[in-house]
């Protein structure tokens, strides 16, 4: 057969299925948790549709906890599979805080399952997820955690702090390929799907991955597409060599050193540390600067600078240091564009300041 | 960060969102067609399962034609979104025959859409596509195919034939990458998935899907896996230099001489030629032989034989010659593996001739 | 066979041989030349070695311009083989000046060939190729280039400014593989190298590869290394996509902002504009600064600098902006880490105004 | 910049330096040695090539054993560099006898280096590297072998046989990249090396290498293709996996069974077991057969057949078994493509027999 253009992605060999295990294994240990693990041939959102469908079912009552778009999405899924949603919205782009969620709790005494957001990838914000998972387990609520834009950046210990199902992605902090995803689920999740009569014959099943993984068949449906998973493997080696306490921190300081440079740069850092995601920093544009102008004016600059979504996100500006994108240069290349792209819009910006803040987190007086 | 790890599929760019409609385009050629496309980042059972949620509703009736256990499957997707299934099965492991869809037909004049597989993996067979599209449009019936294991092995003409849906992988006879996969959707197909009310914010929503493409956002949910995007460009640059007619000669050559060499052997090919499908070549295994232990005396041989699936298909043997895999020496390779099996499990097999029947595809005389 | 440790890198397809000549078109219209073009399969090193073993002969006088430790080697080789060898030496890390060159020209009426490295990257100065190359070709001179450090971000027309032999690279400004590189031979080179009566059988040889170019049987001896030649490929894919101006432009602005930025930090940036590379910009340390001390307090930023190579280059440092790192991240933060890494070396260095004077070749007020 | 035409070769990681020191190390394991190993960015050619400058002067006589066109290179290599060539040439395409050896080894007792191919790929023909090391040996003569053709398919067990010079590429049985190669060297040869006074200053100098070894800074001059290395690792992790003994047994049957196979068909495979290529078999066309018609008839089935090279070789073709090639289908295809090849051009051949023979081999009865 003619060869005329061949190149080095094609007739990529199988993937080992026998290699899914260990995959599954190395996963579980960044999540630190003895809990089954199924992998997701697909973007994490397949994954969360997954596990909103396999719980869903008519008497069910679940708090879904919004705080973005996304985060609507999940109580949508629920309550096409006849579950009642009680929905806790934060204040547009806030995180939510524990005493609302309590007061839930409290409300609604019947609700069997919670579900949140780490951190938003939207809007920059941390959900205070130690505090709600410590009060779902007191009420015997399974807690359910959309992990993806957060594992890897935030300390997340699944069996310390009770996670019954975890739901990551290696394509954020791990610096891994797009196209897997995972979720961790516990015995008090897998009764929960088992009490919801159980979706089955469907991609979307977990019951059905339960019993590929008991039948020794793998944990996937269909083939293995070895580029995803020859690349999840090598995206291990590389954060298990660096090591999981090193990647948090680069992470950590990328974050402070994005929020100190904006204060310094003059700009508003959106979300108080503590409250924001490690991986993007927001900060919300002056009323007089027009969003698409700003971004129009940064793209020449070819950094990690876009609009924020959702409610209460459209003058929020996302400065992007995930995974390998958390060292000194992006985050000082992200401030500084920020900065250039305010002074193209006519707001002052102190470039200077910006950059000595930064820098002061890598090491210069 | 300590760089002890990196491998060559560490920090792969990012696939530019604007190469999606190209790459759309290019698969809009191979299927012959100006209907939509979408494209999916997931296996192709996703897409198909989308397919089914998207189209389902109350008051909707469907044919849907079973020829392998994963055919069910569809049906079970239809009746989960209130649909009613008219089911036809054939004999088991046997293609379908037009007399039986059009008398189903005429006994449901209900029926508005109608599901086939075209060529069956699990267990070889292939159905009379033609046929029933023709058919199905002749009354109005929207006709949707799994040509996943056919597209680039068989003609597949789809405006010509009037196929309304078309899901295709390009993992199987295109040689290409297994996390993605594709379809088309005509207008007739839009119009019975408006119908439907809609399935919204699913990633098995094709109108979701369809708005995306509208608004130019793209065709995908997410960030686009990179490593599966550049290596369907790479498989599409290779298929088009060889070209659509010759890799289809490729496997039609292929599956011939695949079945003569096992009728030389002394086995017995599954299907009748031109109700076999072109990438996978089943036989049956004498009454005396037992699957298992066949398989295991052809594994160091370290072939392309594995077990058919599904009902009627337990004694099954298929031999793949798909993609890359269909050309002289994986076809002979296969056929003789039987035979050897087949003498290992103290069977008769005519190796010789076996051989000679193989090579008079490839020019001997 | 065990399939255990296979990868994506396993199994790489052949490269075919009829995609080498397309290549080598390519690397000539980026060097605006209708020389022939040869091949490498090598470290550009190879390729230079190649070319001094080529023209040596007893009775043959060459001028070798020295501006870095590796031009001293050019004047080894031609002297093995037999070679007068007039050397001119730059002051220690300094370009050349042409009238320097002039006056051994006319001193030496018996020189036959002159050869020069266009840009260094071991102290970052910048030789006046036009100048040099316009009094070469007055003369009947024949022009030998190491252009590896320079294609791509500096004009390099070789046919317009006479250059006989030009020797380039990918790896550098082209940003692509490391394993391959290529040189431009004129008939004037040819005629050299036919009078030097010809290494032969060697593989470096240039006559050996005219005659395989000649023969049609490929510009390479054994086999073509798959993945050094895909990835030229792709990376004159996407050369070609930015456009050999853009390219260029953006190394030139690259070595502006660094030099600014480093002019601003209050650094001493080594070469004059105009007489210093577009890819790597070199600064003095001050006195009381040790390189070694110097080069450690940098190393946690992971940024690209490193210590300037050979006579008058000890207490040079080097800020690397080559390739995809001709950008304004990359520019800044190396341009900060400088300025940190003095600050922890105990000088004193203005990290906000160098931030300023780097923004400003980017857009900012 | 424009991100059009990336994919997924661009931007690779750098090799980082310190894991080429385990790559060095991993090989001396395949070789079963303790000597030093120098790595080379080059076909192996070059790595050749070096050997023969480095250790080249005048007043050292060598023997140059020639069994293939290629052999005769090092002698030019060699007489280049002042030393005197003692030539002893096999019949053509034969492999050299001992008595030979020995006979030249007492005829010539200023001999102190001799130089050989272990098998070789041209012809594919096996010379007696035990018994000629072992002659040498007892004698004080150094021992270069070109083990590129051999190293994984035969034993080759450098410490116990006392081969002072091998030369190995990893593109062979180890299936690797065609970008790098390496040798080892003993302590006499280093010995024979400095006594040479030293070739210098060059990408040929083996005591230029030895230096960077022994100064820390890695075994290449200049920056590590990355796809190479990360390449090479690929392979190794695949060779290690699957045993350097069952890669050797998987080369052993394959040679066998193509032997035995065209024996068969009726052809006249060239060298006696014992004294043929693992890798490569080949056999001599009949009288009536013109070589450029017979591979015109085999090109269309896309098999592993080709013209031998050189003297003797003229009509012989070679089936390539080699690396992954070694496998059952390979040979079974290889084997047949030569006799449908034959039956094309008019002459018998028992196409049944042939494959009967090659099964036997692997399971048949």
């Amino acid at each position: 057969m003619a060869a005329d253009r061949w190149n080095a992605l094609n007739d990529v060999p199988d993937f080992p299925p026998h290699r899914l295990g260990p995959l599954a294994d190395r996963l579980a240990r960044i999540l630190k948790t003895r809990n089954d693990i199924l992998l997701f041939q697909t973007e994490a959102v397949v994954a969360l549709e997954a596990v909103a469908t396999s719980i869903a079912r008519p008497g069910l009552t679940a708090l879904n906890i919004v705080t973005s778009p996304f985060g609507a999405w999940f109580g949508d899924w629920l309550r096409r599979g006849g579950a009642d949603v009680v929905t806790l919205s934060a204040k547009p782009a806030w995180p939510i805080d524990i005493e609302s969620v309590e007061a839930v709790f409290d409300a609604h005494p019947e609700v069997k399952a919670v579900i949140l957001c780490h951190a938003e990838s939207a809007n920059g914000v941390l959900n205070p997820l130690a505090e709600i998972a410590a009060a779902a387990r007191a009420r015997g609520i399974v807690t359910i955690v959309d992990a993806v834009a957060s594992v890897g950046g935030h300390a997340l210990d699944v069996d310390a702090l009770g996670i019954d199902i975890a739901v990551i992605g290696p394509q954020k902090a791990l610096a891994g390929p797009a196209g897997v995803s995972a979720l961790s689920v516990s015995q008090a999740a897998w009764a929960l799907i088992s009490a919801a009569g159980g979706r089955r014959s469907s991609t979307l099943s977990l019951l059905d991955r339960r019993d590929w993984l008991d039948s020794g068949r793998g944990a996937l449906p269909g083939t293995a597409a070895p580029l995803e998973f020859f690349a999840l493997e090598a995206a291990l080696d590389r954060f298990e060599a660096e090591g999981a306490e090193a990647v948090l921190a680069r992470h950590v300081r990328a974050a402070a050193a994005a929020r100190d440079g904006l204060l310094a740069l003059g700009a508003r850092p959106w979300a108080d540390f503590g409250r924001a995601s490690h991986l993007v920093t927001t900060a919300a544009l002056p009323e007089a600067v027009d969003p698409e102008t700003f971004l129009a004016a940064a793209a020449p600059l070819d950094m990690e600078l876009s609009a924020g979504i959702g409610p209460g996100a459209a003058r929020l500006v996302r400065l992007n240091h995930t995974g390998l994108r958390a060292r000194f240069d992006s985050v000082l290349g992200n401030v500084l564009a920020y900065g250039i792209a305010l002074q193209k819009c006519g707001a002052p910006a102190d470039l200077a300041a910006a950059a000595a803040a930064v820098a002061a987190h890598y090491g210069a007086d």
